[in-house]
């Protein structure tokens, strides 16, 4: 069944009820073959309870969403059900739902059940759980990738619309390239992790998985914002990407690494080739510092912090520790206060020394895991193979870098393979866009039904924080203005036609020259050009300021009736202005006066 | 002499050279009989030398610190000198200067010497240092306070213009309260540390004393900003505060701790008098976990930070350690990694659960120190009295605040006494300006010489992330849309009005009512009453996308001449409008025909 967003929203205006989907959804994750998903499922009494409530809503008070399944890993609480943390035996009961699980509940969702992972979210494997080690959703021989395994592979599987993995290390990416969907790994602290049991609590983030770009970031976008409770949340303003000439770094040959799967190095080098042919402009970097700063995770003090979270259960009979997760964490035992601080100014002057890739490049996008293992590989080298999945993925949270992961379509032996993209912080929504678009370009397809990847599965990144403006004169592409634009991270969003009800107005004694669009209902035009472009809200005022009068920013309607903010004109400057309307827009009467 | 920048600017307008003007303060430097103060003095002929080659630079090329005389405390680094960080015997050589002294010097400073201080900044006191203990300009059986004692002293006794001390516990603070003169501790981050030898590097700032707010700000607003090596620098927007009905918190009575100095306890309550008389809302707050939470800093693996910094030479020989110095740090020994999480995650949770503090109060007024002792006093008790006197400091950066201390007038024994203003991260800008208001109100004297402050001494916080909005009609104060500006924590500013050439008309079928402000230079009006309201820059795209056609955001001319953003009003829309110019404003209009 197709859960996507837009097609259950589809469905329930086409008078569909939240109880009638509910059913297939409970009747799609009975008949799932694989039971090491959940750990616990949602009764299916309470899940049609709550059912019943959504469709008594009226349709006008409906949340965002409304009536759609989603799954939380078992290391996320839920009020009234055990937390696991993928621990054998019984566990206390939760008293406080996550503020990420509450706010979207609050818009409609309905929660299916609670998912299988790595021991306290150690691993990237999938395999370190005594609810057994759940499987790619292409072959039950591969592994399905961890630590959020179950909810990587209830949405590939289409039991779910959306899920929420934990990702401090990659957990929340390495399931989606095995899975064949989007992994989002927002940025550290947008998303509070209040009822998240915490790994590396420096450096956890809660991930969403989803079938699309545009579905992962409007979940991003519900459950971002500081909550007053979670000390490590944080709220800024979303940083833009260029989307024109965009730099995409890749890894170069020297730096990249597959460990010998072909397999893997030949879906990479496709997908390079692709983005190459699709006008993406790529610029080899050197990934190598990149990795070795990764290993400060495992390999420093920083290792005691999971050491820190897990200090309840060390000494507990029977031990509830899954031997490898007790090996990881009793090695951070061995470091001191004084190495603790070591570490993390190591990875503070790591981050400074690293960011300077970001002058050469707008975004990373590397192979999501080098290779892909079999439960039986893992079995043989459950340590060293673990390790190598990290690869591409272990130093984004570390660096204080968001990152989205996207299927990169299918090797020749018919496993899905992925790519994540990686930029600097808060390029959330951007990232998210530009995620889509690749996520089409590369694979359009996703999860194990393989469903086509549209237009409408690119978020247009229409977020609260960017603003759409009309320009109409210098401001205009190529003219001597535009920088002011473009140098704010504005981006052009399309041509338009404004309503008829305008006139253009070539001003007297402006430099650089410029008109002046009025409205008038009695104009009888034909609508004047207008390029819409979007900039982030925070540098509105600065542009603002460049503005001398009589221009100033206002409402402009389009031939289309939408209303865009928009460069409007006072009435006093045009007494010696000359009427330009019959050209159509500035650009027209330039080229024609010239 | 009077340093203050204002009046240095003054002498050099007038002709002054800085030869001259140096000349004058190395004599004033030589002059000065505390021998504690300076640990390295710049040699004259190098000093003159300078001097020599900021007169050949032509007044328009001039920096904004042309010829202004500064010193740095001894932990700080200038190349070419020691950076002592207050220990005895030879120290080596500095190679690179501190990103802050670097960018004072490119504005054409003039650095003269490097200041005593508590042994590596540990300490309050400014008499753990092997180069003697600075006294208090105004006593000299009174300590100075550190541990910038000699920065602070430098400035007070008229000797610079700024000074640099660090800040981790109160360090840029209490020796402002000691000699009657400005500190201000940066949010943390805003100034790089790079060349700052560190303390407890995650909460370690570099301060600016001065002997006026303005000073201090202006100086603070030149050395802002990341430089690309300081790993903890931070850049962001900064955020204003409420200028009208502000609610300035002080510690409740059950809080307040003065240690049984009843001339401190009654300074103290005189500034609180005279707060309240001024206008100021005073809210009691309760200061107790404040005080708590500072004790992390020494109490718990926070103090392995210094531990840290001090590792080389914990076991040098000869031990160049003082040795108190040497008892907090070799403290920070018996922590673990996993200790050190926990007063990592413990400060943080402790910084949530405060911040709720800022739901009612906008700003703290606290004493800067709770009392006032002198060299005798300090030496019969010294870790005692340094940790009382932190009571009121310390917690500051631990909680990520921005904090101004400034001169509260003189108690009854003829000594100075302080308060400090303390703030959210990034209101430094509002802050000093608060600050400065603060100063002028509460003592209207500065330094040793009792310099009148006046209004100039204030800064207008004209700062450049943000824009001032006149606002014409359902904006203003009291009506029904003024809290789109509150709530972007926009300020008044001030009341005026426009040029004459403006006509003001009463819209139709606006909801709220909303007037239009149109130019018109053959209005014959009287100009129309506006407000000015200033906004962080980064609000305003929010702000335009609430603005609904006919109106706009444009540029207004104001009856003195000055050009300012504001509202600005389409024609079209004027048609069935009435001309309502003649009432001088909205208010009027609606007063009058209510």
């Amino acid at each position: 069944m197709d859960l996507r967003l837009c097609e259950l929203a589809r469905r329930y205006a086409g008078g569909e009820t939240v109880t009638d989907v509910m059913k297939q959804v409970l009747a799609g994750c009975d008949a799932y073959s694989d039971p090491a998903v959940f750990i616990k499922r949602i009764d299916h009494a309470d899940v049609l309870e709550l059912a019943a409530e959504l469709d008594d809503i009226n349709p006008a008070d409906r949340g965002r969403l409304h009536g759609v399944p989603f799954a939380v890993k078992d290391n996320i609480d839920v009020a009234g059900l055990p937390t696991t943390m993928g621990m054998a035996g019984e566990q206390p009961i939760a008293e406080r739902t996550a503020t990420a699980v509450q706010r979207v509940l609050d818009q409609g969702a309905v929660l299916i059940g609670k998912t299988n992972l790595d021991q306290f979210a150690t691993g990237l494997v999938g395999v370190r759980s005594p609810y057994g080690a759940p499987h790619s959703v292409f072959d039950e021989k591969m592994i399905s990738g961890g630590s959020s395994s179950g909810s990587g592979v209830s949405v590939a599987a289409h039991l779910v619309s959306f899920s929420y993995g934990t990702d401090t290390a990659g957990s929340g990416r390495v399931p989606a390239a095995f899975n064949n969907i989007v992994g989002v790994k927002p940025t550290k602290g947008m998303v509070p992790t209040t009822g998240v049991f915490p790994a590396n609590r420096s450096h956890d983030c809660l991930s969403v998985f989803a079938l699309t770009a545009k579905d992962a970031d409007m979940v991003r976008g519900i459950i971002s914002g500081v909550d007053g409770v979670d000390p490590y949340a944080r709220d800024a303003a979303l940083v833009g990407l260029p989307q024109d000439s965009l730099r995409i770094g890749v890894p170069s040959a020297a730096s990249l690494e597959f460990f010998g799967d072909t397999q893997a190095e030949d879906n990479y080098a496709a997908a390079c080739a692709a983005l190459s042919k699709a006008g993406y402009t790529l610029v080899p970097f050197d990934f190598d510092p990149f990795a070795a700063t990764a290993r400060m995770l495992y390999g420093s003090a920083w290792v005691a912090e999971r050491t820190h979270a897990l200090t309840p259960w060390l000494d507990a009979s029977p031990d509830p520790l899954h031997p490898i997760t007790r090996e990881i964490i009793e090695d951070g035992l061995q470091y001191s206060a004084v190495d603790t601080f070591d570490a993390i100014y190591k990875a503070a002057e790591a981050k400074v020394a690293l960011d300077v890739v970001w002058d050469d490049i707008d975004v990373m996008c590397v192979p999501t895991t080098p290779s892909f293992y079999s439960l039986a590989e893992l079995e043989a080298k459950p340590i060293q193979l673990n390790k190598q999945l990290g690869y591409y993925t272990n130093c984004v949270n570390l660096l204080d870098y968001a990152a989205i992961a996207v299927p990169a379509g299918f090797r020749t032996d018919g496993l899905p393979a992925g790519v994540t993209l990686v930029a600097p912080a808060f390029t959330d929504a951007a990232l998210a866009r530009l995620g889509g678009q690749i996520h089409q370009l590369l694979s359009g397809a996703t999860g194990r039904d393989r469903l086509t990847i549209a237009d409408q599965d690119t978020p247009d990144a229409a977020d609260g924080s960017y603003i759409d403006i009309a320009v109409v004169g210098a401001h205009l592409t190529g003219m001597p203005l535009n920088s002011q634009l473009t140098e704010r991270d504005g981006v052009l969003r399309e041509t338009v036609q404004t309503s008829s009800e305008y006139r253009l107005f070539a001003l007297a004694d402006t430099t650089p020259p410029k008109p002046g669009l009025v409205r008038d209902p009695e104009s009888g035009g034909a609508g004047i050009e207008v390029e819409i472009w979007r900039l982030p809200e925070s540098t509105l005022g600065g542009f603002l300021k460049l503005i001398p009068a009589p221009l100033g920013l206002g409402t402009i309607i389009l031939s289309d009736g939408r209303q865009v903010n928009g460069f409007i004109c006072e009435s006093r400057a045009l007494g010696n202005a000359v009427d330009i309307t019959e050209y159509g827009g500035w650009k027209a009467y330039l080229s024609k006066t010239a």
